[in-house]
């Protein structure tokens, strides 16, 4: 799945086996994002996460970085 | 604060210093909730963080197990 | 690869693409652990980690909760 | 407690009430390791975490890197 433009945000969701699954992937967004110094507007219901993307200093829009982002993600 | 009754779900939001914190809180509510299987529905942004509890095999109602995992994570 | 007995231990010692991916591991074992209340003795250099187990209740000798947990890291 | 020098290594060892606040802290330790692109060697097992620092490129040595790192981890 692609990411999608949803009111000034980039988003995805991502579905894994099990709350295992989920948290191990949430903390390789963290280590990402906080390497990055950009980080995610997200949640998590058990197996499921969603992640959405703006710049915050740029007045919530989308910008670069946020792309950026979202492409480290996706080679996780 | 103490957690609200909003819509079914407990709710309780924090705030902390950093992202840092903000993750090595959410790293001991992951730990929490897996060993009670009973697990959140939640978010992040940067330094803040938001909890609802309530029990999906109940009808998505607060049942016990959403006021034991508040109790649980107010201990950390 | 198997675990070793050495030392009175269960042994064995993972690789992984980098250091995100070894953290990711790390907190899923974390999360197995918890659950069950038994940890490993273990460590972590970039993007290797090794895990030892034995039972310190049992006078530090490896017992049915250390295959337990060994077979339960294996199906991560 | 300082951080001492051991074996071409700054050590530092740490001590928590729990597993859960153990792993919370290592997870904070994995941020700032990853952030500055420099990891430790390290180890856990329950409440105990072990850090030990030096850099791999100049030869297992104690360098500014590692100093640095020290004192990010201080600040956690």
């Amino acid at each position: 799945m692609d990411w999608k433009e949803e009111q000034d945000y980039l988003v995805k969701e991502y579905e894994f086996k099990d709350f295992k699954e989920a948290f191990a992937f949430m903390t390789k967004v963290a280590l990402v994002a906080e390497k990055k110094d950009h980080h995610p507007t997200w949640g998590n219901v058990y197996n499921k996460v969603w992640i959405k993307l703006n710049t915050h200093s740029a007045g919530n829009k989308i910008t670069q970085k946020d792309h950026d982002l979202a492409a480290a993600i996706d080679q996780l």
